[in-house]
């Protein structure tokens, strides 16, 4: 997760732009690592690898990278579970074990990894979702930034499940679970010192607790589902249209910001449409069935959702 | 995998030697990890874990943060694969599916991290695991170094393993498949710049191939596997030894070590017996199977292994 703009290009030099979610991170996902990786799983480039076994057997993995570690609402701990969970849920299946890679820097307060420790823990229960396998790499001070945590998500095919892109259809509805912009205020906000009236508190959580019920209910009714993260809102949509092939119309009026988060984005000259969101989720209908699926289920509840 | 000797201690702060795979990085999983995450299969403390579903499902998990990204006989690419699907070997399963999380640091030159990705495809091909899932994160410069990947694999339980820490008995032979610290060498020689007469080149190599046909022929005479990677030789015969409640005797004048990998610890004072090695494993059988599995199985011939 980076927010920093692009430098001056050096041709053949990683920016920090090729890992914002952009256009560049597509380029080089296109340029290298498409090149040689290509199974047809990964090439899908959808949340999680659906896998064939005895069971379909769902796969995502993320690393995260967030500074600073501890924000409003959340830490890199809670980040690193939900952030997975949300990839398989989104993605129709139902989270249940969970790895964890951690990279920590030389130097780093002992308190601090405990404190994200305990809170990917409880985070992980709260959700259903077993830790079961982990590592743990030292790195020198200077080549680490205190806490990486790569988390590796396995899930099971929720049978009530039948998403993609190729469902999506003209005059389709697309949901919105809730205001955007929270996390990546919260997250900026707490890097650069900015105190605001109200703070604003990340929107992290895990959001396969209101998602497997939806599906029990809704089932084939629901077409897609994406969790809009890095890159934001914005570029969530232009992923879904160029890989659907339908193009996706936003109502800007219509689309939920808190008055908070407006004012800090307006103050620190940046478009919530672009900021990651950690408990947010699209959702593709049919236009018949969108006011029964905000109005009677919980994810759109808890997120005082509007179309 | 870090080399670099205590410092001076300071309560509270990281060390390096926390990720030595020795006595600090106990302190640390059971201080700070294993309070929090309390998973049967994470306090198994195996290479993977072994997960009922339909069918077995292994899984493991493994970040990689090499320097340098290159060192003869190997990169952090191939090295990225070849350590995962080896802890899943060794469990006794067979390699299936592999994630791979890239953190990338701002202004790393994107033909080594090409030369990287290109390695981890040939090897993942060699070995016959597909990589499924995938992650790119950027960090600022002087937040990472360079590459640091982390995998993950998910296998399926061999049918023909029936391994585990309580089938270990006195009198049982333990069996090394070659000479040892090849690779804990070639990368500290790379590092300082050290030249030798004949370079020494890393043993990495994904295992798999070999160990699925061993457990093929010998089945449940095979009662145990490790491969002794972070740590050495010593410090992974000492976690079998607290794990199985059994003393395990190695003989010194037994256990492999090539002439220049003899010369080059001497030289640097270093003992091979705790240095890295990534494509060597340990194996345990009952005395009377010991000859007969040395002297038929591909994984000894090729390792020209001695007991």
């Amino acid at each position: 997760m980076t927010f920093t703009g692009l430098r001056k290009n050096e041709p053949g030099l990683l920016l920090l732009a090729h890992g914002d979610g952009g256009i560049l991170t597509h380029e080089l996902i296109k340029g290298v690592f498409q090149k040689y990786l290509t199974a047809p799983e990964l090439l899908a480039l959808t949340d999680a690898a659906l896998l064939p076994g005895a069971g379909t057997i769902a796969l995502t993995t993320d690393s995260f990278v967030v500074n600073p570690l501890f924000f409003p609402g959340g830490d890199i701990g809670k980040l690193a579970v939900a952030g997975t969970v949300n990839d398989l849920a989104v993605s129709g299946s139902k989270p249940k074990y969970l790895t964890a890679g951690f990279i920590l820097e030389e130097g780093l307060d002992l308190a601090l990894l405990e404190r994200a420790v305990a809170s990917m823990a409880a985070t992980a229960e709260s959700c259903g979702i077993s830790l079961v396998a982990g590592d743990t790499k030292v790195v020198e001070r200077g080549k680490g930034d205190g806490i990486y945590i790569n988390t590796t998500g396995i899930g099971f095919k929720d049978e009530n499940a039948s998403l993609g892109y190729e469902r999506i259809e003209p005059g389709d509805k697309i949901l919105l679970n809730g205001g955007i912009g929270e996390h990546g205020v919260a997250v900026l906000a707490e890097r650069a010192g900015f105190t605001f009236d109200q703070t604003i508190l990340s929107d992290c959580a895990p959001l396969n607790t209101l998602i497997t019920p939806l599906l029990e209910t809704f089932g084939p009714a629901v077409k897609f589902m994406r969790d809009p993260t890095r890159g934001g809102l914005a570029t969530t949509a232009k992923e879904i249209a160029l890989a659907s092939g339908r193009d996706l119309w936003l109502e800007e009026t219509a689309i939920p910001v808190r008055a908070e988060v407006r004012g800090a984005t307006e103050f620190l000259g940046l478009d919530p449409l672009y900021l990651a969101n950690e408990g947010k989720c699209i959702l593709i209908t049919a236009a018949s069935m969108a006011d029964e699926i905000v109005v009677s289920s919980a994810v759109f509840r808890q997120g005082k959702g509007a179309p």
